[in-house]
């Protein structure tokens, strides 16, 4: 596609890098939990199933653009993203900030539309055919359509006046993010390889539960995480007032009245963070978090005894990475 | 899709609903080219027609939402777009402009996604397979790829403070619009009928002529416009600074050191419209416009003898309707 686009103008084919360089320095989950679901089902597909994990991981891809759009971030896993690099570009060219910001912003809208096409065309591609490619395209549909959902709710919680409750972001945090990240791919890998019906449906509930525990410990990295490790700065969450477990959580006890003026303060000091932070672990909001994380992370490792070995020894790494975690 | 919408959150079913307006009142040129070229060569796959009819228009409003996000309008053919709405919605509900402004481009981008997605499963479901299937896909795959590219050089010229030449708008014009308004369909409806590569050919160099003097008529509508007609304001253009035909041609007369100042003017009246629009007309750049898009025509209407004579018979009143337009 980089060479098709080179060919219409050098400013087109940059694009086209531009979107390749947002592929890079991923965890690669999705085309991992692909790949480890037909194996340990004892799929043979290999090269469709390399095609469906690169759609994944090309879904991932287009949606963590767009997503960088509506939030308003230029940088992602501690470089420039899409948007930061033609902002930055244009800023360089003495464009002023907020219209270089802009002309990010709509360059990044267009390329998460290329990745998200590409996405589908690389299920389409795959050599799947009849009822497993249409299969494969309703998994994809299936996850694009619940991110879409979790997303909506993200954007209405973030101007929302009252804090959701905790489950309403544990569910605004699965729709959002784990249908697409742990069940899809998971199930994809396993009809790739011809697993029942209600083998896949097992997978999509290990996945459901290892969505919750992840996303649970990505709460508390974007608060209490290593910046070094995790390329995003600390304050982010805490500045953009942004809905996670612990603070649905720190909302619910007496503290909140002293955490409140912190969350959402757009110019937040590393000091006032600090003192948040204190205050998140004095109301037992990182214990909650952490406990959460552990105890689904303990459902899903339930389920890996009423799967297969093959497959159970091929997640099992899966589950450790997911919860011990730095990045 | 709105049922299963519902299903998840009230919310999320007025987005599909928001999706569903964002598709009403616009012109169908392209299922109706799909259509009349699948019509016109012959074809009997009328099933599948409508579904890749289907999945050109829907192509479109992904194309539009996310192009009124990137213009920031919030007004489409007089209503308020899903930006719009969303942020309408928002503001009522007492969230100040800017947020609410961002709420309504964020939940665009959204329903664009879910658009382009949909777009694509449409040919999939159409029931077209084999080769057939793949040369739909490779058409629509033509088509965002050209739309993107155009956009991008959209977004370049918008930023930049050089004034394109001609030749550089009407290749960004055909790159952002032409290529999915027109050729794409017509070779999609032409390859339902199993025609030949070669009237697919012809039928993508008619599209092309036809788009260029679309757009022409489009450039010239935006600023000569009768409002109640067009349904958006004739000052857009001019107040945005659209890099448009007219304007092009006009920066290289000598009357452009008067029209400059009102180009890209934000806070632009409506007698400096008037007084632009004059100077438009006597710089010449309105009689160019106007002969670009008669030229153009006729060129398209030339091909129509190198067709059978079904097909030109077909074409014929679509080549008619796009030239007297006043909308």
């Amino acid at each position: 596609m980089r060479g098709r686009a080179s060919g219409v103008s050098a400013e087109y084919g940059a694009l086209w890098d531009a979107l390749a360089s947002s592929t890079l320095g991923g965890k690669r989950f999705r085309p991992r939990l692909v790949l480890c679901a037909h194996i340990g089902c004892g799929g043979v597909r290999d090269d469709a199933a390399a095609h469906v994990a690169a759609a994944f991981e090309l879904l991932h891809t287009a949606l963590i653009v767009h997503d960088d759009v509506i939030d308003r971030d230029f940088t992602r896993r501690g470089m420039p993203n899409v948007s930061g690099s033609y902002r930055d570009r244009a800023a360089t060219a003495g464009i002023p900030i907020p219209v270089a910001e802009h002309r990010g912003m709509s360059t990044a809208i267009i390329a998460g539309d290329l990745a998200l096409f590409n996405a589908y065309r690389l299920i389409d591609r795959s050599g799947a055919e009849g009822a497993l490619r249409a299969r494969l395209l309703d998994l994809m549909d299936e996850a694009l359509f619940a991110s879409a959902a979790g997303e909506l709710l993200d954007v209405e919680f973030s101007v929302s006046r009252e804090i959701p409750a905790v489950e309403q972001i544990v569910q605004m945090e699965r729709l959002k993010t784990a249908a697409y990240t742990f069940e899809a791919p998971l199930k994809a890998g396993a009809a790739l390889a011809d697993a029942s019906s209600s083998l896949q449906e097992l997978l999509g509930e290990f996945g459901r539960d290892l969505g919750i525990a992840y996303q649970a410990t990505d709460d508390l990295l974007g608060v209490f995480g290593d910046e070094s490790l995790t390329g995003k700065t600390a304050l982010g969450d805490l500045r953009e007032g942004k809905s996670t477990v612990p603070i649905a959580f720190a909302a619910t006890t007496g503290l909140w009245p002293q955490i409140a003026p912190f969350v959402g303060k757009g110019d937040l000091t590393r000091e006032e963070a600090d003192h948040a932070r204190e205050l998140l672990v004095a109301c037992g909001a990182e214990v909650f978090t952490r406990g959460l994380a552990s105890r689904t992370a303990a459902e899903a490792a339930a389920r890996l005894d009423d799967m297969p070995a093959k497959l159970a020894e091929e997640l099992r790494p899966v589950l450790i990475a997911t919860l011990d975690r730095t990045r």
